[in-house]
């Protein structure tokens, strides 16, 4: 991964370059407002603003119909209730744009390993925990390491890879190394290959990499819960032949969740997710996976996505989409070319996965282009 | 797009060309009803003749279970069952068959535009408004140009365009051209890339395009309820260059939706969805847009679908199937050989989506090939 | 299809040929639970043992939360839950491989059939029947031939196919051949290509087959009810020239469902669903047909799927994966090659499809490779 300090005023530059650009608080682009608007505005009725993390809090999910509730109320209400919309709106951007910080860890920084005898060791820690998918709202959450999701881990094809399980949680649980080809007795299924791992136990996996390619690992008991929980984790292996390997400017994992913890891009809830950040004319390389119950048809705006592996392997042929539907259970690595500079929004396309009337939410983040 | 007209004799010879074929009404087929039918059938209890609008309204999405209700009954009242059943079944198709009329608009007849120093210029006007999934049911619905989806716009590669949005609601829009590569500040994100269009206002996007394909234009802003209630429509480029395009005797977009206005096609749900009309050994080309929250497998009987483009790119090498599942956000351009004469079911394969126990409803139509 | 028997003791030894292996009962695998387990168990509380068949029924789509609730309760009662839990899960797998016999006709023995000048003719009759989803607890459901699915039809390419249809049930009936290129009037649409069959009555398809591949059959009439209560089967049709046909030493079709009967795998659900069974290095042949009306991403662990066919038709360059997403109506075809001994766990990846705090269940199953 080989990503530049991006400033607060070079994210700006980048995010700004083509023109109207971002226009974060009240400030119009007048060529974008024009003296055609012919409906007087109602000066707003004073309402209290709402403050980012009751917007952000809000039953997303519900379906809001403020034109209809509008319609019964007097015009100057009406007035309230879409200005008051939009400021929600506005207010979700502003707290992700603000929050851009390119050198916090958000990104995968691949888990620290020991080294014996030519294994590498990982070593993961089950909790139970509170996590915040927003500042200040934690939820009930299962994490390994402390964070949702889980640390990635990223090793060579060929490595022999030791893995020591602590159980802290209150019930029982396994690893399942989803799309690693291992042997049967490491495969992580209780009662089929393995004894649980219960409370307070610790249990140590043992193999070595056979198949390259973007995995995951997960946990195989009581999984609806502890996966969409959040016990879940990114598993590269990377070729030990990489004249194959795309070059690329930026390699991006984006591990997608639903239930349990909630619509959720690397364990957070837009706008506390983060932005990808690339230079124009950059390529960058992006593997998704569904760690969740539901289908996400991921869809970048102004930019291509050329698909280049599913599940590790690739693809006889890559082609390019848009819009990219991701099940639960797979993965896709994709690469994205940069070629238009921008802020480019970057979402699930089921939209009640990515915005309410209160302002897009939940699976969403943005691509930043940078001049 | 080029379709011979059809009239009502020509279709039916057309649907029934094959033999039992349509069985309008009561009327049997004494070879398919053979004389083994050994139950006597119960003369029905005269009941109530349900009107074709009250069948249509009813809630398709429950799942009546007649067998089970009517199991407790009586034998003549379970008789009445099954054969209000039927009867309601038959209805929709009557409705559907009645209905055909190949000289209205409903297949996408392109948005007239204005050309000004080599700039194609369209108008799109924004409105709440009653729309009539089904006649004479009219749901809250939001149009572009008071129609839904709204107008097809269909431009060519190179071009210059300018859409100059109104918007007359009481809600702010934007629009995000999906698909097309544009500007960053063109793209309709509000707050990112543009200030919302706010009732009242008017806005005005313009680019040059790059991409052929079949694309969409659709609000990006409360876009869970805008979208879903209908501010959606077809963005085709087609490519400068048409030597690589297929020859076809005609081009059907399919918008799909679900929340919001309903399970519908092009706006409307069956039986008042309209059928696609070929002829024997024709080769036709589908578009499938899917602006609705949920997947739909689109099925179609008897005729292969070969897929040739996904998003607008075109496939590395195409492939048949004959259910292509669509997901929030893609499009995926098909090509169908009309090999075998008659009329053919075409609809969503999730059957909650496409039938209830009064009939076919929501996502279905059918390609009708006269020989 | 080419099985060889499996007596109970060679399946343990393929399963448990590589370490750990199954750990079927109490019994714990010493290094896989070292010493630096350091929370004493707490002796459990005396819980009643739940029946099989009670876990089974258990709501396994709500989705438990024991922690939590253990959370309000004292420590001995927290203990208790997480082993319970761990019961009801190892339950299930006993239950599983003790019901392994491969001697059974689970996998699809074809439906036997008459031939009259050349004509293959078959006879279906419908029912509505209680259906053993598990042993001992039965649904309403309806079935061809009283089973669920209904028995498969293997006919060859260019095969003239007849079929009887008898409907013994209380409502009115068709059969859809889907995916089938037949002429138009036998496709098994009510009022659009034949009048509904109705209760008593006897209605005969005939057609000569076409397109050679993995296909179904089912209800076309009040079809959300009728298919998802099981008239539903595989229709397959091998090529007249089977020399591009893999060589594989077994060919298993999985008819997925949800909704009606609920989430099961060829009318079981776990751990009623069968084994595959195969030899280190064979390399079989799954077909999955959805027949439900949600998507069911299907996960094999160990072993890689390489997709061959969609919906019958060849995939233009067969492609590798872990997890296939199957829509509604959809068909592929893998072949997997047996490289690593053990038993692999096989489910849906929407784990709500196929775990819940009681244990795996619904779309679950397992390819055993014997050493």
């Amino acid at each position: 991964m080989n990503r530049s300090p991006l400033s607060r005023r070079n994210f700006l530059k980048a995010a700004g370059v083509t023109g109207a650009g971002l226009t974060v608080g009240a400030c119009r682009n007048a060529s974008a407002v024009p003296a055609e608007a012919t409906r007087a505005a109602a000066p707003p009725t004073p309402t209290r603003e709402p403050k980012p993390t009751e917007v952000a809090m809000a039953d997303h999910n519900a379906m809001a119909t403020p034109a209809e509730s509008a319609a019964a109320a007097p015009a100057a209400q009406t007035e309230t209730a879409w200005e008051e919309m939009d400021r929600m709106h506005e207010e979700g951007v502003k707290i992700f744009l603000d929050g851009i910080d390119p050198t916090n860890g958000f990104w995968g920084t691949p888990l620290e390993y020991t080294e014996e005898n030519g294994v590498k060791i990982f070593e993961l820690t089950c909790q139970e925990i509170d996590w915040e998918v927003e500042p200040g709202k934690p939820v009930a959450a299962m994490a390994y390491n402390g964070i949702v999701p889980g640390p990635e881990i990223r090793v060579t094809e060929g490595d022999t890879v030791r893995v020591i399980v602590h159980n802290e949680m209150n019930q029982s649980t396994s690893i399942h190394w989803h799309g690693v080809i291992v042997p049967n007795n490491q495969d992580g299924v209780p009662y089929i290959t393995q004894p649980p791992i219960k409370p307070g136990e610790t249990y140590t996996y043992e193999f070595t990499t056979r198949n390259s390619g973007s995995h995951m690992y997960h946990s195989h008991h009581n999984a609806l819960e502890q996966v969409s929980k959040g016990l879940i984790g990114a598993f590269i292996i990377e070729p030990a032949d990489k004249s194959n390997e795309p070059e690329v400017s930026g390699d991006y994992t984006l591990v997608l969740n639903d239930v349990g913890i909630g619509l959720t891009l690397n364990g957070k809830s837009f706008p506390y997710t983060q932005p990808i950040i690339a230079k124009l004319n950059d390529t960058i390389r992006i593997r998704y996976m569904n760690e969740g119950i539901q289908i996400h048809p991921m869809h970048l705006h102004g930019l291509e996505q050329l698909v280049i592996f599913k599940d590790g392997w690739p693809v006889p042929q890559p082609y390019y989409c848009d819009t990219l539907n991701v099940a639960p259970g797979e993965r896709y690595d994709v690469l994205v070319k940069c070629h238009t500079p921008g802020a480019w929004a970057f979402h699930c396309h089921i939209l009640s996965h990515a915005e309410s009337a209160h302002g897009m939410f939940g699976i969403v983040t943005a691509v930043v282009v940078q001049e």
